[in-house]
């Protein structure tokens, strides 16, 4: 193997450029050189890259976004766009190509696979945490920090006013992100797609904490339920106290790494190097029962990730 | 002087706790007693109070929020309400009463002085910085840090994405958090209520942005400008770029205090201690000219603190 | 079982607190009685202890250290110690211990558990993450993030200075905390306990450094590893650069926890409750291959957690 | 006029980014070209500079640091240096040339202003606040609130130990950020150089606390007292309670800068650049009673900036 290439696709995620240098660097040692597409898959299918040395990779593991940039490209989601960017590889002679993002990338990777001669390898990258094949994703960790940094925040107001909250989070269709954040903070509802909502159970929930003393609550929604404003004015309503909705937007995709979103990104690409190296490819690396572990890619995008409810569960019982 | 009350009311500011303990060890040291007011105004309808001493505010300078809670008091606001207030006073032997809190709660103190001997001091504590007689309030300086460490979070996605961000931050009817927001993130443009909206000349700055080379822009703008969600959507359609909104919610209100939040506290109580121990009353303190001073409590209401629109002007030049 | 008790002992570590509130809850439950024994072993040895109830541990979750505060009790290191608190332990018909601490505090409840008939769950919380049995305790993530945000911060008047910064971090005699730290500030090196400290080896790689077009370097030191003040002076001798020191000190004990730190302390706590649910002691919970587990207390004090040197070793690659 | 420099000299301090930005792009915007001298001094020395534009400046209000970097250059500090620093100027033809930096630039810029004809116009900024004719500079803010920070997170576990606390803060020879970050964390005691060091009042401070019931205690000590560590075992020794030393290092340098140095630095930038504009220059900008002036940089030189020890006097009577 002699050149490789990266691309960063789809949502952006705190990591990503920890990633980006870790490829780089951990190819290098071998001998590799790296190619950096620009803007997701769009880079390829316009053939823009620039090459990624050592050097030119310093001083980015701390910052959050992607030096590569990124973006949804419609192009490459029919089947000529994936024609055209396998021949932009093989014209670079791109042996190996690293794809970090998440659920929709890891599904370009596969699809892209089977279309060139290249071996593609995913780094499952998105504050979503939904790619299967990994109990964590690059930037999870991070977007749950941010999260909780400005809950605890929320909830000072919230007792100061004696109000009840509902603080919307990312996480696209799935209850990871939620489901997390809202134990940390100690959250007295948390709301998951994959669990239908109650209301009824909601308002009985509110109810009795306001008898046991509580004179707050805070309701952690995944954006996946639905409308959250309806659902606060509902609850407005219903209980007769103030509902205060706060939605926690794109912040939660941005800032600095954390120590473990680092970690992650530093782990995952040495496995992709290291598979790479090894004439592997079609994979997707990740963090499986604490180990750093591979999957093959068709798997990965044939499964959806399941969410371990157990976590609800105990959050329920610490709200008490 | 024997006794003297304290009460935060309206909105709650970090800062408010640091400003709480200040005031009771200050007043002990000159051998006052103090009354901690429950909920806003409504602890001195209810006449709920407890005793606060050097020791029970011990530990909450660091905390956001106020631990004597805060409402909006519907009863307070009428007639009726201010002369039970001024009984209540009366009864429990209150001398001097602190009012921490903003313009609505200035504006209450004022009220309350007509109906009361007691001796108002109010010390100005929001985050929307729109109280006339200080340029600036407890918790100003912490709702700033935190909006601006949010968007520079949100720089990250915006710019790996090449997007405009519309970010909303607090400020109520005002725009003074907007324009320094706007002004210390690099905002390309600030939208505040006092400036009218003109849609042409965003969409212009905007494409001339693009232009220059600028792949992304923030456009901070203040909640008191109207619907952000239809602004978003319309120049989503002008400018035909993906435009992304962001409201940063009430984590803006909560936090610990900055240094510089704890210090104006620590100030403004000490101020307000010194005018009620020389007997002297219904008065406001503030920051002016950078001395800490006070104006007459019925100035401070009767006129509209001024937004110094040269931050503004600052800000176009400096987002070229 | 009707009553525990709950003991946090030897050096503190945030997310203490946020299993104190979760083992109250979650024993609560089921129904037992918890007592919270002050200030470390200490509190067993004079019977001092405070009921704890759902609501009595009630907003605490975010807190750093510990509100049953700790100490390091002389006493209870001899046999004598170890009897009295048994006793105390029996007269309270306290049938189960949680004993929340590091490498040490588990050794004592292991020693304590041969005088005592209560049943012993050690919970693992130390930012030396040096207890044999987990993967991870409470408080490491949280202690690994402060550091990175000050090194983090460190490197902006590094490389504005162009100077080589010697930054000490905890772990006492390990090097887990300065391996995670390292790997994910991108330290040009990295000087462990574990690995005996290579002054030549240190210059080359500096002086390589510099070579390849490094102006500043970064390298992080476990305080294990010896007088890091002498170190700076040797390394300013023998480079000629400027070299200065940085010990990243107590902050890095304190501090609201993280999302990890939380969540660990959640799950810890529902196993060591569950296992006493169950009658089962004398048993230290953990995380082993990303599932909660537990293992014998004497096994985890029989032996020494083993570092892995993978983690330096890809660190070195990657500052290259 | 139609170029001038910017140079960034002695130690860095956050917002000195922020301050190149402005000061480009109101240059810019005035027709002036803008030469960025590297590494302090020595770039005029060695006549380094890069031209600096509106987009090469954008992105780094944010960043700490300063991309211009910076050094103490002894040859600058003889007077052939200075000498050889003007002919530079001479010969790039720099009218005015903008000097970001402390006490000690501001002495160099003056001296300089003797050999040269460039007008030279200073802009504070360091940690220490130490520059006469300035109420606060350019990153003094953002260390306050790093210190704040971090101190914050030790008290978590001085309260937890009980223990006191000698936590040592920047400011060279001058005790601004000492008495400013020991106000606002509630420090007990605050050391600083101006105040005679009085360790039988200390001692009697730390007794009395005791004995209101205060477990912990927090002492603020500037690095400008002398021996810290000396301190800290005698107090051991005299009060015979646990005292821990911890010295916040070179991290209160560096970091984001927070919204009021960024504040300071485009108003600075901004007044700096106006009085060039006017043909003004050695004179060095500030923040004088609320609003941005400037005074002589030879009056700046010549003064030493008094401390206001009524700050040190509130605080004492706030720790009680």
């Amino acid at each position: 193997m002699k050149t490789i290439g990266i691309v960063t696709s789809g949502g952006d995620a705190p990591g990503m450029n920890a990633a980006i240098r870790a490829v780089t660097r951990l190819a290098h040692s071998k001998g590799f050189q790296v190619y950096g597409f620009e803007k997701g898959w769009e880079g390829l299918l316009t053939n823009t890259y620039r090459v990624l040395t050592p050097r030119s990779v310093g001083g980015i593991i701390q910052l959050g976004g992607t030096i590569l940039r990124t973006s949804r490209c419609l192009e490459f989601a029919k089947k000529e766009g994936k024609k055209k960017a396998a021949k932009a590889l093989a014209k670079d002679k791109i042996e190996g190509l690293v794809v970090v993002g998440g659920n929709g990338s890891m599904k370009g990777a596969y699809e892209l696979s089977k279309e060139a001669s290249t071996l593609m390898v995913g780094v499952p990258a998105t504050i979503d945490n939904d790619v299967y094949g990994t109990d964590e994703t690059i930037g999870f960790d991070t977007a749950a920090n941010t999260a909780v940094a400005e809950i605890d925040k929320i909830r000072d107001t919230a007792i100061s006013h004696e109000r009840i909250f509902i603080v919307e989070v990312m996480g696209r269709t799935r209850g990871f992100l939620a489901s997390t954040v809202g134990l940390t903070v100690g959250a007295e509802i948390i709301l998951i797609p994959e669990v239908p909502c109650n209301k009824q159970a909601i308002i009985k929930t509110l109810k009795e904490s306001a008898k046991k003393g509580k004179k707050s609550s805070i309701i952690v929604a995944a954006e996946g339920i639905g409308d959250t404003r309806k659902l606060a004015k509902e609850l407005e309503e219903k209980t007769g106290s103030e509902v205060r909705l706060s939605i926690l937007g794109y912040a939660q995709r941005g800032g600095s790494p954390t120590a473990r979103s680092r970690l992650l990104a530093n782990l995952f690409a040495n496995h992709a190097v290291q598979l790479l190296a090894r004439g592997q490819g079609n994979r997707i690396v990740g963090l499986r029962n604490g180990k750093i572990t591979s999957i093959e890619l068709e798997k990965s995008c044939a499964q959806e990730k399941p969410l371990d409810l157990n976590l609800l569960k105990l959050a329920n019982v610490l709200a008490t």
